[in-house]
C-alpha cells in the first residue's frame, strides 16, 4: 500500500491518516488465524513469505508411494485454487521465499474407511535459504487436510502480484474432534446435475467435511439406474433427470416395480409381505452396489472431481426407517404416536393385510419386522448399519447393538441413545437442517452434539453429525447458497476441539465472513452471513461485512 | 425404453400403457426444435445419428487459418459441454454415425467489432457412410454460434450411453436480428470474483448474447487498478475485493483522487471545474485502456474463459451521464425535473461554485458541459459514444449525432431517439432490469425494441438491447439465478426474427424450460421459470416443469 510518489504537498499528516484508515478498514483481515475450521493447535509469527513461482511438492521421508497420484493431484489442485481469482505475474523477491511443500506420510496405503487417521502437522519455517513448508501425517487423508489448511494461509499481494504466506513461522497440529462430519444432499426431490454435485462435493472439502450422505431416491423420483432392475429409473422425473451407474457409484432403495409396493396407489413402504422386496435388497447389497435406502460416500478424494470415481465405499449402510408412511392419507409419524388403526396402504392392500394377519402383526409390527430384517441382511454382508431415530424411539432395545442411530427429530435424543450403548449421529432438525431457512449460522455453530453427555465412554458413542440439505425447495439454482456458509458453522463444531470453539458465535463472525468470501473467490455461491438461510445481500457492501 | 424381458403377465395392455405414459410424460422433450434462441430458419427430419467417440473437427474449404486456435478450442469446449453431465461409455453403432463437423469460414481474419457478420449455416445430413455435419460462415464468430447451436442438438442416450443427434437431417440458416445483444453486470455494488464473472460470461454465449457491459465502478466502490493513478483502487471495499489490470482489461471512471471530486463529502460527480478531471479522462482514453465510465466488452470469445484475455476492445465507449446527483441529500433525477436550485455538492464546494459562476453556468449547465466535452474527447480518439438517456432527454439536440442513446427509464423513448436521427440501445427498466425481481420472463420475452417504430430507416437505428443486472442486492451467491432464465427470454427477443417469435410467451414455456435445464446441466444456476425472478422451486418436481 504505497503512497504514490508524486503526491506531494499533503505531507505526513495525510500519510498517517491513510495508514490509520487502512488499519481500521482492513484490520483483522489478514491478522491472526483465518483458517476455517480452527485447527486443534497452532502457533504463528509475523513474517511474510513469498511463494515461489515454481512451488514444488516433495516427499522426503514419506512411506506413501502415491501410485494413484492422489497426493500429487491434490497438491496441484491446491496450487490452482490458491490462484483461481488472480493472475500471479509479479516478481518474487530473492529472500524469504517458500520454495515448496514437503509431505511425509507414514502409512503406505490409502485404504479409506470410517475412523481413518485424519491428523496432520503443518510447519512453515521463516528462516533459511530455500524454505520448505512441512507436512507430516499418518495417512494421505491427513495430508489432504493439511493441503487445505495450507491453501488458506496463502494470500495474493495486489501490489506485488505474487502469492504470499503471512504470519510465519507456523506450527500447526490438527485433527478432528468427531470422525463423522457429514452433509446430506437429496436428489429425489430435485434432480441435481453432476456438475452441480461435484461443486458441492469440492466445497465440502474446504471446511473438512468428510461424509457425503447422498439421499438418491425417495417417493417423488427415482433417478438412479439399477442394471439388474432396469425399469426402476422409469421413476425419474424425466428421461434426462437420471444418473447412470457410471455417474453414480452406489444404489439405493428399490422402487418402481409394482411388486415392490402393495399397489399403485401406495408408494411406500416397500411391500413387507413380498419376499421379492427382500430379494431386491439382498441383490443390491451383495452385488457391486452396496447401499439400500441411502448412500453414504466418503469424500476424502473430493478435492477434485476427477477422483469422484474413486470415491470409497463406506462400510456403513443407511437403512432409513424414518417417517414410514403407512397411511394413504396423512404423513403421520404413525409409529411414534402408536396409532396403528389409521387407514394404511398396507392395510388397504389385501395381500399385505392378509400377510400381516397371518403373522399376527399390526402395521407397526410390520414396520419393525422390515427394519430388523433389513438390518440382518446388511450385517450379514459385513456392513454396519445406520437407522433414523424412529427405529430407536420405537424398538430401540431390539435393534442390533451395532446400530448407529441417526437423530433428527430434535435435541435430547443423543444422550438416550448412548446411554443405551448405541452409537449416534446428530442431525437435530431444529438446528442442523439446512432447508430450514430460519436456522441461522449462529444456531448451526452452537449446536453441541455432546450436550448432557458427560461420561467419556458415552461421549465416544457420538460419532459425529450431519447437516441435511433436503431438496423439496432447493435445486441446482440455489443449493450452494442454501448450504453455505451455514454448513461451515457446523463443520467447525464437528472438527475443532470444544475448548477452542467460540462460546459466543459473534466472536467468529469475522473469520466466518472471511471463509465465506474465500468460498466465493473459489466459485462457490456461499450466501451472506446476515439474515436467514440464503438471504440475498440487503444492499451494496463488502463481502466481508455482509 | 425397453420392457424388461422377465416382466410377463401384464401383457400388451401394460406395454401400451407404458408407451402412452412416456409419450405424455416426455412428449415434446426431444421433439421439434429445442434450440434457444430459435434460429432464423430451419428444417429437420426424424432420423437419429450417433456421435462418433472420435468426433472430429475438419476445415475443408475454409479460408480461416485459426492461428490463435480460436476455432479449435471452441470446438473442444463444445464437445466437453455436450458431455459434462454424462459418461459416454456405450458402444456407438456402425451406421448412421456422425463422424465430425466440417467448418468452412470465408474470412481469413478474426477482427471483432460491432456489426461483424454473425451468420452461419449448419447442415447435418442423414445419409452417407461417414457423415459430417457442415458449418459455413462468413466469420469465425458465426462459426462459434454454429457450434453452440450444434451443441443443443445433441442429446445423451441413457440406455445406450452414447451421444446422439436427433431429428436429422438438419438445415439451419441463422443470423441475429439485432447486432447489439447485451448483459450488464455491476461490480461496484458488490465485488464479483473472477471465477463468478467467467461463469456468467460463458453462460451468455449459450443464448448468443454478445456484449458484456461491465459497470466496474460507481459510488459505492472502485475495485479496479488504474496503474497511472494507483490510489484509485483504495476505494475498493477491501484489500482483496479488487481487479488488477491483468484481471480486467479496461478501466473506467476516475474516482479516488480528491482533485477529482469537489470535496470529500461530495462523491459525485467529477469536479467539472478541474482540468485535471478531463486530463484523467484523456489519459485513460489515450492509453492502453480505453474506456471511461463503463466498459463494453465484446464476448464472442467467451465460450471459454481461457480466451477471456483476448476479449476484443469495442469501438464503443459508454460515457454514462445518468442520474447525475448534484444534490448531497437526495438522489434526484435533477436534470429531468429541471431543478437546479437544490443544494448540490458542486454548489457547496466554493471553487466549483466559483467556476460555475464565472462561466455563467447552472449546475445542470455544468453537467451538460461535462457530458459534451467528454464526448468530444472520446470521439477525437476514434470512439463511438453511448450515453444514458437523460442526456438525450435534456439536451438531445446538442449531443454528437453519432451518439447512441441508452434508454433505460421506460418505454416510448426509442421511438423519439430514432426519429431524431440518433441510434438507440433498449434497456427499459420496467421490463429488462434483472434486479427487478417482479419482472417476469414473459415480460422479458415480450419487450419489443421496435415498438411504434415502423419506418425501416428508423428501425435500423435501434442497434439492439441490453438486460441489466444491477448489483445492489445480488452478489456471488445469487447472480446466476437472477440473470437466468430471464435474460434468455430477452436473448431470443434480440436474436430471432420477429415473425418467428411467439406471440404468446406460454407457447415457448416448454422450450425455455428445456433451455433452463440445459443451463443447469452445464453448471449454471438458472432459476425455475415459475414465479418472480430467482424464486426457489415451490416443491419437489422436474426441472422441465418448474
Amino acid at each position: 500500500m504505497l503512497m504514490e510518489k508524486g503526491n506531494g504537498g499533503r505531507g505526513v499528516a495525510l500519510l498517517l491518516g491513510f495508514l490509520a484508515f487502512f488499519a481500521l478498514a482492513f484490520g483483522g483481515e489478514d491478522e491472526g488465524v483465518s483458517v476455517w475450521p480452527m485447527p486443534k493447535s497452532e502457533s504463528h509469527g509475523s513474517q511474510t513469505l513469498s511463494l515461489s513461482k515454481d512451488f514444488k511438492l516433495t516427499t522426503r521421508g514419506s512411506n506413501y508411494p502415491d501410485g494413484s497420484g492422489l497426493l500429487k493431484e491434490a497438491f496441484w489442485r491446491m496450487v490452482d485454487v490458491v490462484q483461481v481469482n488472480h493472475i500471479v505475474d509479479g516478481r518474487v523477491p530473492s529472500s524469504m521465499v517458500l520454495a515448496g511443500l514437503n509431505v511425509a506420510i507414514s502409512s503406505a496405503d490409502d485404504v479409506l474407511n470410517f475412523g481413518v487417521d485424519e491428523s496432520y502437522k503443518l510447519d512453515v519455517p521463516a528462516v533459511g535459504g530455500l524454505i520448505y513448508a512441512n507436512v507430516e501425517a499418518q495417512t494421505v487423508y491427513g495430508a489432504l487436510h493439511a493441503l487445505e489448511t495450507f491453501s488458506q494461509l496463502c494470500h495474493f499481494n495486489f501490489d506485488e502480484r505474487i502469492v504470499e504466506l503471512h504470519s510465519a513461522p507456523w506450527s500447526i497440529f490438527d485433527e478432528p474432534r468427531f470422525p463423522y462430519r457429514g452433509l446430506l444432499i437429496d436428489t429425489s426431490r430435485h434432480y441435481l446435475p453432476l456438475p452441480v454435485m461435484k461443486v458441492v462435493i469440492d466445497s465440502m472439502t474446504y471446511s473438512k467435511l468428510n461424509v457425503l450422505h447422498w439421499h438418491i431416491v425417495d417417493e417423488q423420483s427415482f433417478p438412479l439406474e439399477i442394471p439388474s432392475f432396469p425399469r426402476l429409473w422409469f421413476g425419474s422425473y424425466s428421461y434426462s433427470e437420471r444418473y447412470t451407474v457410471a455417474n453414480a457409484l452406489e444404489i439405493v432403495q428399490g422402487v418402481g416395480y409394482p411388486d415392490l409396493w402393495p399397489s399403485s396407489d401406495c408408494n411406500q413402504p416397500l411391500d413387507v409381505s413380498k419376499e421379492f422386496t427382500f430379494e431386491v435388497i439382498e441383490g443390491i447389497l451383495s452385488g457391486k452396489i452396496h447401499f439400500l435406502v441411502d448412500i453414504i460416500v466418503s469424500v476424502f478424494y473430493a478435492l477434485s472431481m476427477k477422483d469422484f470415481s474413486k470415491i470409497f465405499n463406506f462400510k456403513f449402510v443407511h437403512l432409513g426407517g424414518d417417517e414410514v408412511n403407512t397411511s394413504k392419507f396423512e404423513h403421520l409419524l404413525l409409529l411414534l404416536t402408536g396409532l396403528d388403526t389409521a387407514d394404511s396402504c398396507w392395510s388397504d392392500t389385501p395381500h399385505v393385510k392378509e400377510w400381516l394377519n397371518k403373522h399376527g402383526m399390526t402395521e407397526s409390527d410390520g414396520y419393525k419386522y422390515f427394519v430388523l430384517r433389513a438390518q440382518k441382511i446388511a450385517i450379514s454382508h459385513g456392513y454396519e448399519v445406520i437407522n433414523w431415530e424412529e427405529t430407536f424411539d420405537n424398538f430401540g432395545k431390539q435393534l442390533s447393538p451395532e446400530t448407529v442411530v441417526h437423530n433428527w427429530l430434535g435435541d435430547g435424543v443423543a444422550e438416550k441413545v448412548v446411554a443405551m450403548g448405541l452409537r449416534c449421529i446428530v442431525s437435530n432438525q431444529d438446528k442442523w437442517y439446512l432447508d430450514h431457512l430460519d436456522a441461522t449460522w449462529e444456531g448451526f455453530y452452537m449446536n453441541e452434539p455432546l450436550t448432557n453427555i458427560t461420561i467419556p465412554e458415552q461421549q465416544k458413542r457420538v460419532i459425529g453429525g450431519e447437516v441435511c440439505m433436503w431438496g423439496e425447495q432447493i435445486d441446482a439454482s440455489d443449493i450452494e447458497q442454501t448450504i453455505w456458509p451455514r454448513a461451515a458453522a457446523a463443520a467447525e463444531r464437528l472438527w475443532t476441539p470444544i475448548e477452542k470453539l467460540a462460546s459466543d458465535p459473534t466472536l467468529v463472525t469475522g473469520r466466518l465472513a472471511q471463509f465465506r468470501c474465500l468460498l466465493n473467490q473459489r466459485g462457490i455461491a456461499a450466501a451472506p452471513l446476515a439474515g436467514p438461510g440464503r438471504a440475498p445481500p440487503v444492499g451494496p457492501g463488502s463481502c466481508l461485512k455482509q
